[in-house]
């Protein structure tokens, strides 16, 4: 395609009205309170309805507003600090986990996932499905691939509100060595855009976790985050306090 | 603003095209060729070229296509694996460091840095640049700052050149106590959108470290990566391979 977007001025026109609504953001609204429709916005700043749109996007992007299904934009409260990286091993579902188990089915794996996982192409894979709540709003949604060759005293006969437990019970017998993670940028399937209310398509924080135990891989977990009310935690520090960058703030640096 | 956007319905227009674009760029596109223009396109899958701009920025999103300036849009490479946290505690710019630095400056911190370092509002702060480059490519910036009185020998006078290595080997001769990070996403600023070749507001992953030392938090860094190219590692592992999440290939799960 055309590179003419690529090609044009280094400030595009919606960057200064989206410094200049930050402000606004900051003098005139109150955390939760709605904006005004689009319309009106584009008027009282005298820019395009698709300027005005690319700017509440930016804005989006920076956690500083909120899209809310039948309420409309409103501005966003700081960011949660959701704890990520747990100091202590655990395997998933043991001990103080963050997660509630929603459902589990046995089916074969997405190639990617299976090729982490080291199962072949055809190898049955269990596929716990979790979520994670605070402050009464869903902020995340996980599968977590465990293949059948990590738990093989399952039994085949589970009925499916036994079928996760049993899973998780078998995996914790193992003896987890470490745990990896990677944390990277993606857009909300549909089925997860559904459960964390959002449109599909929302950008999202997909975590991926390798569970290691006797040499190998012994389960995958796939969580993907509201990227627009989360902040990923690391470390035993407790939570950070910076919540939102400035633009230009810190154009100290030479 | 209005909630139209949100309130249409599940499956937005460009969902759809974006599954099938998807599938066209693995069917018939090598990495790193250049996908034909806008209006080719467009007339091809038969649509609205802003339709077809959606989904390419979905693509975008997930890490699948590339625009890169005076190029195009081309199919991305596998997004790599950039270690973040390392498994031994060590100071910016000590040891095996990956960031090379780019200058520094003493200015006021911006305020929500302030509170984090539990500086004055009128307290110097060292400030400085570094960049990471991988593979030939900077994927990211990053901002350390240095309150004045984490590093009180520090002589008043030294040369732009002296300033940023008697920062850190200042800040070396502290004994670091441990460290934490928050991971989430943002826009890229104007000058960090120069340095790692994007356009200003283009999406980021922002890193923020905080090194305690003496039981209060001694320096912070602001690192901003590029979320097209980079996946945060976590961890002692090494890199993982999952890479991409195909839509829809994982709805296994009840």
């Amino acid at each position: 395609m055309g590179t003419t977007q690529l090609e044009a001025a280094q400030e595009p026109k919606y960057w200064h009205l989206k410094t200049v609504l930050n402000d606004a953001l900051d003098s005139e609204f109150e955390v939760g309170e709605i904006l005004p429709n689009e319309r009106d916005l584009a008027a009282r700043f005298g820019v395009a309805r698709a300027t005005l749109r690319q700017a509440l996007e930016q804005l989006e992007l920076e956690g500083r507003l909120q899209r809310r299904r039948g309420v409309g934009t409103t501005v966003a409260p700081p960011r949660i600090g959701v704890p990520v990286g747990p100091s202590a091993h655990t395997w998933p579902g043991a001990g103080r986990d963050a997660w509630a188990t929603v459902g589990c089915a046995e089916a074969v794996a997405p190639a990617q996932i299976a090729s982490v996982l080291g199962t072949g192409s055809d190898e049955p894979v269990h596929t716990v499905r979790r979520q994670r709540v605070i402050q009464g709003q869903q902020i995340a949604t996980e599968l977590l691939y465990v293949p059948a060759g990590s738990v093989p005293d399952l039994s085949g006969m589970l009925s499916p509100a036994d079928h996760a437990p049993a899973v998780l019970r078998e995996l914790h017998a193992l003896a987890l060595e470490s745990e990896d993670r990677s944390v990277e940028l993606g857009s909300a399937r549909a089925e997860d855009a559904r459960q964390l209310d959002r449109l599909p398509g929302a950008p999202v924080l997909v975590v991926t976790t390798r569970y290691f135990a006797g040499g190998r891989v012994a389960a995958v977990s796939v969580a993907t985050y509201r990227a627009d009310t989360c902040r990923l935690t690391f470390g035993d520090s407790g939570t950070l306090e910076v919540l939102h960058q400035e633009p230009d703030e810190d154009r100290a640096a030479s």
